[in-house]
């Protein structure tokens, strides 16, 4: 079975402040008399379910296009993450994580956040030891279900962090009917030669040797 | 093994005629001082690799948002298509598919057309008798290696025909590194509201029964 875990874009849906949502701009208009439907799509490239390439954070950092498919494609680890804190170094210790794990998702309280039509910066994120904790454990690849992996005091730490070390980030993720657990990602961004890129997620059983 | 059978889109990649490639817009830029690197995309729906939905080509039908995720994950035949001809149903009917045939990809004459720095309307295409064979015989997803999978002389016939049952359509494929035979096939758009999406599509071993 698959299950989606991205969320639709369309005109409206909250950004990060100062990020364009989504626009469509038609070419052809079967309303206005054209043979088809054809639209062109504006947007800031972190709106929605999308993920971050280092060049976001690093100057001279590789883009999504290059990101690697096989840190995207894998066993991917669901957490639950109770309250408002950020995640943090202590909480990830305690999960009592297989050492084998390379993905996590974190399903957070910001179900709540995302269901108001503002941005709340009050989000749950990565704290910068939780950053830290993710590096030095060999993750590559770490999902939120908010607009940011990074709290929104901070100052870009735990992207830096994350990205130095080539974790690929997954922001804007709806986990809201994902049970805990393990599953099969697959996380396929679209191949843009930018800092980030719009991605489609799903989540299915995992693949289990015969 | 992932095998990409996406194309990069970066500025300056050939499109459908009349329709805008991809320009980013810096909002924020390192370069300038600023902490982070983030770029608005604005570009034509159906740039790049992307599939079409039914509103298309149908007024009231459905948004790419609401494509069958099952479609477009499985086991899929990848097709070598030989020659100019466009693709009909006596070639179609000859390739003796097994009856449990869902997606099919075609690889083209266009992988030659590709490497142009123009349109070429010559491309390779599937014709309406082909088009009314993938819909007589159960196919539910169809893929092309160049920008449109109608010829360029017609109008919309193949198109409606695909879409009024159904079939999603992927252009812009790149099958140039990928052998002809049976694959897992994982096309995942982005959940836009809109008449198509881009897509990332990748190509695995077939997963087997064990």
């Amino acid at each position: 079975m698959i299950r989606d875990v991205s969320v639709t874009v369309r005109p409206g849906i909250v950004t990060y402040p100062g990020e364009p949502g989504p626009t469509f701009t038609p070419i052809h208009a079967m309303a206005s008399g054209d043979l088809d439907n054809v639209n062109a799509l504006s947007m800031g490239i972190h709106t929605g379910t999308h993920v971050d390439a280092p060049r976001h954070f690093i100057a001279d950092g590789a883009t999504a296009d290059s990101l690697d498919l096989e840190a995207m494609v894998g066993p991917c680890r669901v957490v639950e993450v109770p309250g408002d804190d950020a995640i943090g170094a202590p909480f990830l210790e305690n999960l009592g994580l297989p050492p084998d794990t390379r993905r996590i998702l974190f399903k957070t309280t910001n179900i709540l956040r995302a269901q108001k039509p503002v941005f709340d910066p009050t989000f749950v994120a990565l704290g910068i030891d939780g950053a830290r904790w993710v590096t030095a454990h060999g993750i590559r690849l770490v999902g939120i279900d908010y607009c940011s992996m990074e709290p929104f005091h901070q100052q870009g730490e735990t992207h830096q962090e994350l990205l130095a070390h080539g974790v690929v980030i997954i922001e804007g993720l709806d986990l809201v009917r994902i049970d805990p657990g393990e599953y099969e990602l697959l996380c396929l961004p679209v191949k843009l030669e930018a800092e980030g890129s719009p991605a489609r997620v799903i989540l299915r059983d995992l693949r289990r040797p015969s």
